[in-house]
Protein backbone atom coordinates (compact mmCIF):
# COMPACT_ATOMS: atom_id res chain seq x y z
CA UNK A 1 0.00 0.00 0.00
CA UNK A 2 1.21 3.32 -1.26
CA UNK A 3 2.51 5.23 1.95
CA UNK A 4 3.82 8.77 2.40
CA UNK A 5 6.25 8.98 5.93
CA UNK A 6 5.66 12.26 5.72
CA UNK A 7 1.93 13.29 5.55
CA UNK A 8 -0.22 13.54 8.64
CA UNK A 9 -2.97 11.17 7.32
CA UNK A 10 -0.55 8.41 6.28
CA UNK A 11 0.62 8.55 9.86
CA UNK A 12 -3.30 8.34 11.33
CA UNK A 13 -3.80 5.51 8.96
CA UNK A 14 -0.59 3.81 10.35
CA UNK A 15 -1.65 4.42 14.44
CA UNK A 16 1.49 6.76 14.78
CA UNK A 17 -0.90 9.54 15.24
CA UNK A 18 -3.88 9.04 17.37
CA UNK A 19 -7.28 9.48 15.76
CA UNK A 20 -10.95 9.65 17.26
CA UNK A 21 -12.51 6.94 14.44
CA UNK A 22 -15.51 5.84 13.57
CA UNK A 23 -15.35 3.48 10.68
CA UNK A 24 -12.25 1.32 9.29
CA UNK A 25 -11.97 -1.40 7.06
CA UNK A 26 -9.07 -2.16 4.66
CA UNK A 27 -9.71 0.93 1.96
CA UNK A 28 -11.24 3.10 3.72
CA UNK A 29 -10.43 5.32 7.46
CA UNK A 30 -13.16 7.30 9.06
CA UNK A 31 -12.71 9.99 11.77
CA UNK A 32 -13.61 13.02 13.44
CA UNK A 33 -12.01 16.50 12.10
CA UNK A 34 -10.06 17.53 14.68
CA UNK A 35 -11.27 21.37 13.94
CA UNK A 36 -14.29 21.12 13.06
CA UNK A 37 -16.94 22.94 11.26
CA UNK A 38 -20.07 21.95 12.50
CA UNK A 39 -21.56 20.16 15.26
CA UNK A 40 -20.61 16.92 13.51
CA UNK A 41 -17.26 16.81 11.06
CA UNK A 42 -15.63 13.68 9.84
CA UNK A 43 -12.98 12.84 7.56
CA UNK A 44 -13.30 9.98 5.27
CA UNK A 45 -9.93 9.39 3.70
CA UNK A 46 -8.52 6.36 1.65
CA UNK A 47 -5.53 4.54 3.49
CA UNK A 48 -3.76 4.35 0.63
CA UNK A 49 -1.76 7.87 -0.20
CA UNK A 50 -3.12 9.55 -3.02
CA UNK A 51 -2.46 13.11 -2.62
CA UNK A 52 -5.66 14.85 -4.07
CA UNK A 53 -9.13 13.94 -6.83
CA UNK A 54 -6.51 15.42 -9.28
CA UNK A 55 -4.72 12.44 -8.93
CA UNK A 56 -7.64 10.38 -9.84
CA UNK A 57 -8.54 8.35 -12.49
CA UNK A 58 -11.39 5.53 -13.23
CA UNK A 59 -9.17 3.18 -11.57
CA UNK A 60 -10.10 5.11 -8.36
CA UNK A 61 -14.01 5.20 -8.79
CA UNK A 62 -15.30 2.75 -6.67
CA UNK A 63 -13.15 3.47 -3.81
CA UNK A 64 -14.65 6.89 -4.43
CA UNK A 65 -18.31 5.54 -4.23
CA UNK A 66 -17.49 3.81 -1.04
CA UNK A 67 -16.00 6.67 0.75
CA UNK A 68 -19.16 9.07 -0.93
CA UNK A 69 -21.65 6.23 -0.04
CA UNK A 70 -20.32 5.66 3.52
CA UNK A 71 -21.16 9.55 4.36
CA UNK A 72 -24.96 9.14 5.32
CA UNK A 73 -24.47 5.55 6.64
CA UNK A 74 -21.70 7.96 9.17
CA UNK A 75 -24.44 10.61 9.68
CA UNK A 76 -27.26 8.52 10.78
CA UNK A 77 -25.34 6.62 13.25
CA UNK A 78 -24.09 10.01 14.80
CA UNK A 79 -27.30 11.36 15.46
CA UNK A 80 -27.90 13.58 12.62
CA UNK A 81 -31.29 13.82 11.20
CA UNK A 82 -31.65 17.32 9.43
CA UNK A 83 -28.77 17.50 6.82
CA UNK A 84 -25.04 17.67 5.93
CA UNK A 85 -22.83 18.13 3.81
CA UNK A 86 -20.10 16.53 1.46
CA UNK A 87 -17.00 18.71 0.60
CA UNK A 88 -13.68 17.64 -1.61
CA UNK A 89 -11.09 20.11 -1.86
CA UNK A 90 -8.75 20.47 -4.72
CA UNK A 91 -5.63 22.17 -5.15
CA UNK A 92 -4.61 25.93 -3.93
CA UNK A 93 -8.27 27.41 -6.08
CA UNK A 94 -9.63 24.61 -4.08
CA UNK A 95 -8.52 25.17 -0.77
CA UNK A 96 -7.36 22.04 0.06
CA UNK A 97 -4.43 22.05 3.08
CA UNK A 98 -3.80 18.28 3.26
CA UNK A 99 -2.14 16.91 0.31
CA UNK A 100 -3.80 13.45 1.22
CA UNK A 101 -7.10 13.00 -0.72
CA UNK A 102 -9.84 13.64 1.98
CA UNK A 103 -13.98 13.81 1.71
CA UNK A 104 -15.69 16.12 4.48
CA UNK A 105 -19.03 14.78 5.84
CA UNK A 106 -20.48 17.68 7.94
CA UNK A 107 -23.98 17.28 9.72
CA UNK A 108 -26.15 19.74 11.82
CA UNK A 109 -27.21 23.00 11.76
CA UNK A 110 -25.06 24.68 9.21
CA UNK A 111 -22.94 27.62 10.00
CA UNK A 112 -20.54 26.58 7.49
CA UNK A 113 -22.86 27.16 4.64
CA UNK A 114 -21.95 29.46 1.79
CA UNK A 115 -23.18 33.14 2.03
CA UNK B 1 -35.63 4.58 -15.07
CA UNK B 2 -37.31 6.14 -12.17
CA UNK B 3 -38.72 9.93 -13.12
CA UNK B 4 -39.83 12.36 -11.82
CA UNK B 5 -42.33 14.80 -13.42
CA UNK B 6 -42.42 17.70 -11.17
CA UNK B 7 -38.23 17.82 -10.43
CA UNK B 8 -36.55 20.12 -12.66
CA UNK B 9 -33.52 18.27 -13.26
CA UNK B 10 -35.48 15.64 -14.54
CA UNK B 11 -37.01 17.93 -16.96
CA UNK B 12 -33.52 18.53 -18.53
CA UNK B 13 -32.46 14.82 -18.41
CA UNK B 14 -35.84 14.31 -20.09
CA UNK B 15 -34.73 17.40 -22.60
CA UNK B 16 -37.88 19.23 -21.94
CA UNK B 17 -35.76 22.01 -20.00
CA UNK B 18 -32.46 23.68 -22.02
CA UNK B 19 -29.28 22.96 -20.19
CA UNK B 20 -25.23 23.50 -21.44
CA UNK B 21 -24.26 20.12 -21.18
CA UNK B 22 -20.58 18.90 -21.16
CA UNK B 23 -20.91 15.37 -20.54
CA UNK B 24 -23.72 12.36 -20.78
CA UNK B 25 -23.47 8.49 -20.45
CA UNK B 26 -26.27 6.34 -19.95
CA UNK B 27 -26.38 6.89 -16.27
CA UNK B 28 -25.05 10.71 -15.48
CA UNK B 29 -25.47 13.97 -17.07
CA UNK B 30 -22.97 16.88 -16.63
CA UNK B 31 -24.04 20.58 -17.28
CA UNK B 32 -23.04 24.28 -16.25
CA UNK B 33 -25.23 25.49 -12.94
CA UNK B 34 -27.28 28.62 -14.32
CA UNK B 35 -26.11 30.35 -11.19
CA UNK B 36 -22.70 29.55 -11.21
CA UNK B 37 -20.54 30.23 -7.65
CA UNK B 38 -17.47 30.12 -9.32
CA UNK B 39 -15.34 30.63 -12.71
CA UNK B 40 -16.26 26.94 -13.97
CA UNK B 41 -19.43 25.75 -11.65
CA UNK B 42 -20.66 22.20 -13.18
CA UNK B 43 -23.46 20.03 -11.73
CA UNK B 44 -23.04 16.08 -12.16
CA UNK B 45 -26.36 14.22 -11.69
CA UNK B 46 -27.87 10.66 -12.09
CA UNK B 47 -30.37 10.70 -14.74
CA UNK B 48 -32.65 8.50 -12.60
CA UNK B 49 -34.53 10.36 -9.52
CA UNK B 50 -32.71 9.37 -6.54
CA UNK B 51 -34.09 12.50 -3.81
CA UNK B 52 -30.91 13.16 -2.23
CA UNK B 53 -27.91 11.09 -0.66
CA UNK B 54 -29.88 10.61 2.41
CA UNK B 55 -32.05 7.91 0.19
CA UNK B 56 -28.69 6.68 -1.13
CA UNK B 57 -27.59 2.87 -0.37
CA UNK B 58 -24.32 0.80 -1.13
CA UNK B 59 -25.85 0.12 -4.09
CA UNK B 60 -25.42 3.57 -5.18
CA UNK B 61 -21.69 3.25 -4.73
CA UNK B 62 -20.64 2.80 -8.12
CA UNK B 63 -22.51 5.61 -9.24
CA UNK B 64 -21.76 7.87 -7.50
CA UNK B 65 -18.05 6.89 -7.30
CA UNK B 66 -18.73 7.45 -11.31
CA UNK B 67 -19.82 10.83 -10.85
CA UNK B 68 -16.90 11.86 -8.13
CA UNK B 69 -14.50 10.39 -10.72
CA UNK B 70 -15.99 12.42 -13.40
CA UNK B 71 -15.23 15.85 -11.91
CA UNK B 72 -11.23 16.12 -12.53
CA UNK B 73 -11.68 15.30 -16.28
CA UNK B 74 -14.36 17.94 -16.59
CA UNK B 75 -12.44 20.57 -14.85
CA UNK B 76 -9.61 19.29 -17.23
CA UNK B 77 -11.26 19.55 -20.06
CA UNK B 78 -12.71 23.15 -18.94
CA UNK B 79 -8.91 24.56 -18.48
CA UNK B 80 -8.88 24.17 -15.05
CA UNK B 81 -5.40 23.72 -13.69
CA UNK B 82 -5.55 25.39 -10.10
CA UNK B 83 -7.65 23.65 -8.35
CA UNK B 84 -11.45 22.95 -8.14
CA UNK B 85 -14.11 21.54 -5.35
CA UNK B 86 -16.79 18.91 -5.05
CA UNK B 87 -19.73 19.72 -3.10
CA UNK B 88 -23.23 17.51 -2.52
CA UNK B 89 -26.01 19.39 -0.06
CA UNK B 90 -28.37 16.95 1.63
CA UNK B 91 -31.22 17.97 3.65
CA UNK B 92 -32.32 21.55 5.17
CA UNK B 93 -28.67 21.92 7.06
CA UNK B 94 -26.91 20.60 4.52
CA UNK B 95 -28.31 23.87 2.12
CA UNK B 96 -29.73 21.38 -0.68
CA UNK B 97 -32.27 23.30 -2.94
CA UNK B 98 -33.05 21.12 -5.30
CA UNK B 99 -34.31 17.05 -4.46
CA UNK B 100 -32.99 15.50 -7.20
CA UNK B 101 -29.14 14.46 -5.83
CA UNK B 102 -26.47 16.21 -7.99
CA UNK B 103 -22.38 16.87 -7.19
CA UNK B 104 -21.67 20.73 -8.11
CA UNK B 105 -17.91 20.69 -9.06
CA UNK B 106 -16.59 24.49 -8.97
CA UNK B 107 -13.35 25.24 -10.43
CA UNK B 108 -10.87 28.45 -10.57
CA UNK B 109 -10.64 31.18 -8.33
CA UNK B 110 -12.21 31.18 -4.96
CA UNK B 111 -15.25 33.16 -3.70
CA UNK B 112 -16.98 30.34 -3.20
CA UNK B 113 -14.36 29.46 -0.20
CA UNK B 114 -15.90 29.04 3.47
CA UNK B 115 -15.06 32.28 6.01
Amino acid sequence: MSHDPNCIFCKIVAGQIPSKKVFEDEDVLAFHDINPWAPVHLLVIPKRHIASMADVTDAEAALLGKMVALGPKLMKDLGVTNGFRHVINTGPDGGQEVYHLHLHVMGGPRPWLKG
